[in-house]
């Protein structure tokens, strides 16, 4: 299926992973100062760095966080906690340094690129923001597609294109993420149509409804389900029928990281949505994803399992803005550091099992 | 029951948490930039932070390890996959920097201080190396006691000392690492002797016995047990009878850095059984142990959960000499840094829930 130039070519250039890298690596493994498999996931997640970088030896050069925003039309229905300006209200705290991703990302040395993807309102251009709007809010899909064919394929652009600017600027780690109040409700959505799960089991209370808003919001997703019918298994339809701005972008962020040989951080439930848009439109990114944390929202390990994926963390996160994935990037950034770092038994004169 | 003047003055010294601190810190979590509870761990963990550090707004202001080596007679029993003289080859490979917990603690940004507790051999002085020796290996326990009760003290004492000398160096987050071929023998006889659990179910592979080596191994554990009879609510008795040196040393450095009010890192299994002793000498402590990581090691969790504790992370982690605890570092600065970093709702001008 053809979409655009860039995004085919985009897709296209996924392949799949360094397996000469990966056996460099795993051979480096079993001979360094320590017994075998003792660092766990440390170990494994070394071998997958990798064959996604294509060195025997890992580096993460350069770590970048993309944050995508975007209003939903769905809002409206009572879906979220929170108000919808809140969404360019936290634009603005981006911008200003002040939201939790801020302090997270500068304690990594991960640098920030905001992109207003699709915010109801107009905001003012300013330093540090891209300002990449494809349309003021997306539909609400409790009554009709959230967004038209060539918008999703825009979406996906804006993010494949975020990815390269940050490749180009040196990043080789790339997480998304995500803030748009209203943005878990078509998460689920996404998850449910992707997976075939029952939307109740991927439905979660976002920012904190209660019992009566969260009955309310499994009634609302499963009418955008039914109203807009879309095909699970084509990631395109998914996005334009029950998706949103941001998380198109986020979707192309993926991809772009990928066809680029960057390792992409998954964080939480929206960013997992966006991640498998980008897996049904390019299965091989599957093994270019790290999935950094596990987010409370139920239905995010109901997707990341659909990929293959287990979340290095699980601090009962739910806040998304990229969060889970910039602190997930000390455990990538150790798993490479010990693989590059370490001294083998040889080096260190230390006696190997098979010495005794 | 009094032990020495130092280690009695240090006991003293743990005092409850600052309440006042962690009510403040409660609050301002409440009205920072992001749903409440959003953060999950990230902000039970800097409230906890605040009332150990006794400060409104905590900061990690300086990280350091002192890992500790040491040798066991038990080891001739063929508990272990690799030879006694790893422990002493080891201690270079951290002087030199070669080591899992070197690459991990450069990423921390974390001091390392190395202390030779008890290696069976004289170590050469060099820089960064301090030598405590208590003796020369602990003894067989599976023929008597690990050690005297006036060199059960002395351990306490040099982990008081170094962990004093730590802080006076600045650090406020410090954790303890383990070297000890063998050690995981000893630890799994703390773990049955204070929390009461069968030894099978506290025994695990260590660095990596097969399975006839592990049933040897327990019973080992068990004939440890039986020859020794430890007062599992004694913890110097547990430590004399069924300890070791650098456990020794290690539950000194939670008692010293606790009575200072710096937060205590766990890491793995052996740490863990350290840390049961220092509970056991005073209960206080458990509400300034962090734990890092849950270990691969069955016991770890065994006696975590009897102090209260819940691991932040969990990688299949199972080496020791403070990894998981530093890896661990991470997400607490992440936590400080959250609360003392991030806006307030009405710094940021961002809506709250209530305000709609």
């Amino acid at each position: 299926m053809s979409i655009s130039e860039l995004v085919d070519r985009t897709i296209g250039a996924v392949g799949p992973l360094d397996e000469a890298a990966m056996a460099a690596a795993e051979a480096r493994q079993a001979v360094l100062t320590k017994p075998p498999g003792s660092l766990g996931r440390l170990e494994t997640l070394s071998v997958q760095l990798a064959g996604i970088l294509g060195e025997a030896v890992p580096q993460v050069r350069g770590k970048a966080v993309i944050i995508a925003a975007g209003d939903h039309g769905v809002a409206s229905e009572g879906v979220s906690a929170y108000p919808a300006e809140v969404t360019p209200q936290m634009v603005f705290n981006f911008l200003a340094g002040g939201a939790a991703i801020n302090a997270l990302a500068r304690q990594a040395g991960a640098e920030i690129m905001v992109i207003d993807a699709g915010v109801a309102v107009d905001l003012e251009p300013q330093s540090g923001l891209t300002i990449a709007k494809i349309g003021y809010g997306a539909g609400n899909i409790a009554q009709g597609p959230a967004m038209g064919r060539e918008e999703a394929i825009r979406c996906l652009e804006v993010g494949i294109n975020a990815a390269n600017e940050r490749a180009d600027a040196g990043a080789n780690v790339i997480a998304g993420g995500d803030m748009g109040i209203g943005n878990t409700t078509p998460s689920a959505a996404i998850t449910a149509a992707v997976t075939g799960a029952d939307v109740a089991t991927v439905t979660g209370r976002g920012t904190g409804v209660d019992d009566a808003g969260l009955a309310a919001k499994i009634a609302t997703i499963r009418r955008a389900l039914e109203v807009n019918r879309p095909d699970g298994a084509d990631g395109l339809d998914v996005l334009t029928k029950v998706g949103g701005y941001e998380i198109g972008v986020l979707a192309g962020v993926m991809l772009g990281a990928a066809a680029r040989g960057c390792a992409v951080i998954v964080d939480g439930f929206i960013s997992g949505a966006a991640a498998l848009i980008a897996w049904r439109l390019c299965p091989n990114i599957a093994q270019r994803l790290i999935a950094g944390h596990c987010s409370v929202e139920p239905g995010h390990n109901v997707g990341l399992q659909a990929m293959g994926l287990e979340p290095l963390l699980n601090l009962n996160l739910r806040l998304g803005e990229g969060t889970g994935a910039v602190l997930a990037m000390h455990v990538v950034e150790a798993a490479a550091r010990c693989l590059s770092e370490m001294s083998t038994f040889a080096e260190a004169g230390v006696s190997d099992r098979d010495d005794e």
